[in-house]
């Protein structure tokens, strides 16, 4: 539990970055190279790969390097932990509503006699 | 667009601290006083309360005040910032996989003569 949610909060700090966010959906649409990618964005290499490191880190992404060349991948599973958050979030919700319905619903009390 | 992403990375900012996780898990299942909520937390009123403000800012939780006491209340449409970029990612990797899809079973391509 604990370790899931400090895999969490990773997560969502490396999602919390535009650059990052549009890399990810970059890579959404295959896999590409460093160069390739860093062109799309007005900044230095060496920040650019900062952000790729965290990304890596965080596992939303696996990179491979052949000969000088690295090239980026996304990895889809990466966003499972966020995915099942916001899906606990939801059953919390609805069990609430199922009581709150069921409350409505109920007879009222009989009074003792 | 910008604005878009400008509120998608404070909110996820706002997600990612376990804190502020537990507080909108336990306001999922009904509305609080801040009193209330704090007690379940192992930090003094003060930093509960910046955590509280980080919610309210970004949009997650709203709070109301009556005479000292005040109230939080999950905001749900908070999170659809971030279910609609995961809805928007995962439309990307479809349309991806219906384009490898196309390629592997179109007709090869005729020599030309």
């Amino acid at each position: 539990m604990e370790q899931y949610s400090v895999q969490l909060d990773g997560l969502l700090v490396a999602l919390a970055d535009p650059t990052r966010r549009a890399v990810l959906s970059r890579l959404g649409r295959g896999p590409a190279t460093v160069s390739d990618l860093a062109e799309g964005f007005p900044m230095a290499l060496p920040s650019f790969l900062k952000h790729v490191r965290t990304l890596e880190r965080n596992g939303l992404i696996r990179t491979a390097k052949s000969g000088r060349v690295r090239t980026c991948e996304l990895n889809r599973a990466g966003l499972a932990p966020l995915e099942g958050w916001l899906t606990e979030q939801r059953r919390i919700w609805e069990d609430r509503t199922d009581r709150l319905a069921q409350f409505a619903t109920a007879p009222a009390p009989q009074e003792q006699e």
